[in-house]
């Protein structure tokens, strides 16, 4: 290995070779794990929510996070104790199907006739559609109480602070304040005009929360401190209201077919996005100067290699779904 | 401190005031921590949900558990360290506000319309009937993030170990394989002949995993090792099973007044229960038998101090409501 910091940056990263290598890991590991246990009804409605080909972002932030810290790692402390290494590699394997299902459950829950009752998801029927409301309900919370099960192992190379810091970030990400308390906000403000500033706080806990989390997730599973663990932070924070910017203006210029889910929804439902409160253009603006946010924060984390993290970002925002 | 253990079980232990007193310190802890931080319409329904004058029968088991750990752990490895032990403490202080808030998200979920549709709760409107069923939904996932982050705090002198080992107990316990689970098989019996055997794996799972969970967090707080873990373990199992053939009984003897619940309810809803299998003579007689288990295995337990233990499990049998 060289003593001299090899120059990533400057090399191109095919980011179709990188996403479908971390993919295939992500969906092997997903498979297997999910519902094995649960009673028969029980495992087919989590498996049918998370095996269905979603696009895994959450999952990839985690792995590209995770990548990206080990590249500035002293080679003394992490690349060189292998069962150090090994624990850490399942720790980010781990934790990034535990924010997946996470993210799936919430699909799950928001999906059924008391929240947003749709019909539709990624074309196909919801769960509560094909598995019934009730089981609907229960393979949500299974899949809250699995995603904190993945993450503490019995018998594991993982550390137990390890374990237990991904434990802390994912219940806040998800919890009152964050995934939670946003879904909160959002159905007190139907038909409420919000200011940008409500508008933005309410979409960091609702979307935001949980992709910052998985940025902060694979950080920690690298054990990154100090400015990297910042930048990176900034990074999640940016990229994640980048999501909503761009959820928000695809709800109005896609079709239901492109989105896999009914378009047109907020308009129709009359909450407030950003494109209803600063109009199209102006939110298309927006969007780009988050997404020059989260490559500035790349640039200051001191990191070698941040390729992956910066080719995500341009995929939130640049994505047609 | 005497070298000689005192024979703490020939001494009465004063079970009203043990309980008043482990009560005000869980009831303080909750009233403290749950909805802080949340936006205010889902703080609310989470309070509502938690602060509701329970029993608070998982709490006490995890203290009562805890207590018997320690009551047996050498002065060495513990008592005199005032670091650990604080952490110790403060471990089982949340890990029994942590158990309370699954229990409580549970209630929350099972009483929504597409599940039992009940309108009554410790006798008053339940959550979805409070708050619309969009809050309530929400407010039973916040509670089940939140009960992680409890486990998980910022600063904290709480090993890490235990933290991970809290979650991972907990998460077993609440999930696909535990309390998830058997309400998912209770969804699927309404109306089908079980045998005894599925009867009971149904039961250990829907009520039985989280009250054994509660014995076993309280054990991990103490750091419960070998014999006195696997006694602690069996005592659970026995005294979760025997808590569900009481409700049995209960929901067949008792009126809704007493039980602030709707009664008979099993029956009009073709549930099959310990008493539709056994009948009322035969199960009465199968709680007993489980409450001499209970105490069977806390006697095998090697653990000084078990009365607390001891008193739950026969409040658990004893109890009208």
């Amino acid at each position: 290995m060289s003593a001299v910091p090899m120059n990533f940056e400057s090399q191109p990263l095919d980011m179709n070779l990188w996403s479908q290598n971390h993919l295939a890991r992500v969906e092997q590991a997903l498979s297997q794990w999910v519902g094995d246990g649960a009673p028969a009804g029980l495992g087919d409605a989590m498996r049918y929510a998370v095996l269905d080909g979603g696009k895994r972002l959450r999952p990839l932030l985690v792995l590209a996070a995770y990548e990206a810290v080990c590249s500035g790692a002293p080679a003394s402390a992490v690349v060189d104790d292998a069962a150090l290494r090994a624990g850490l590699d399942e720790a980010a394997l781990r934790a990034a199907c535990a924010v997946e299902l996470i993210h799936a459950y919430s699909l799950v829950h928001d999906d059924m006739p008391c929240m947003d009752n749709d019909v539709l998801r990624r074309g196909k029927p919801t769960v509560h559609v094909q598995f019934g409301e009730a089981q609907a309900l229960l393979a949500g919370d299974a899949l809250q109480a699995f995603a904190f099960e993945l993450l503490t192992p019995d018998n594991t190379l993982i550390p137990a602070a390890t374990q237990a810091t991904l434990c802390r970030l994912l219940a806040r990400a998800a919890g009152s304040a964050g995934m939670a308390g946003g879904q909160a906000i959002d159905l007190a403000s139907v038909g409420v005009a919000l200011t940008e500033d409500q508008l933005r706080q309410m979409h960091r806990l609702k979307t935001g929360a949980l992709l910052q989390g998985s940025v902060l997730m694979g950080a920690a599973c690298g054990h990154a401190v100090g400015e990297a663990y910042q930048a990176l932070s900034d990074y999640g924070a940016a990229m994640g209201l980048a999501f909503q910017v761009v959820d928000d203006i695809l709800d109005v210029v896609a079709d239901s077919a492109t989105l896999g889910k009914t378009a047109g929804k907020d308009a129709a439902a009359d909450k407030p996005t950003y494109v209803s409160l600063l109009g199209l253009a102006r939110a298309q603006a927006y969007a780009q100067e988050l997404l020059a946010e989260a490559h500035a924060a790349l640039a200051r984390s001191g990191l070698p290699d941040t390729r992956a993290l910066a080719a995500l970002a341009d995929m939130v925002v640049r994505r047609s779904h």
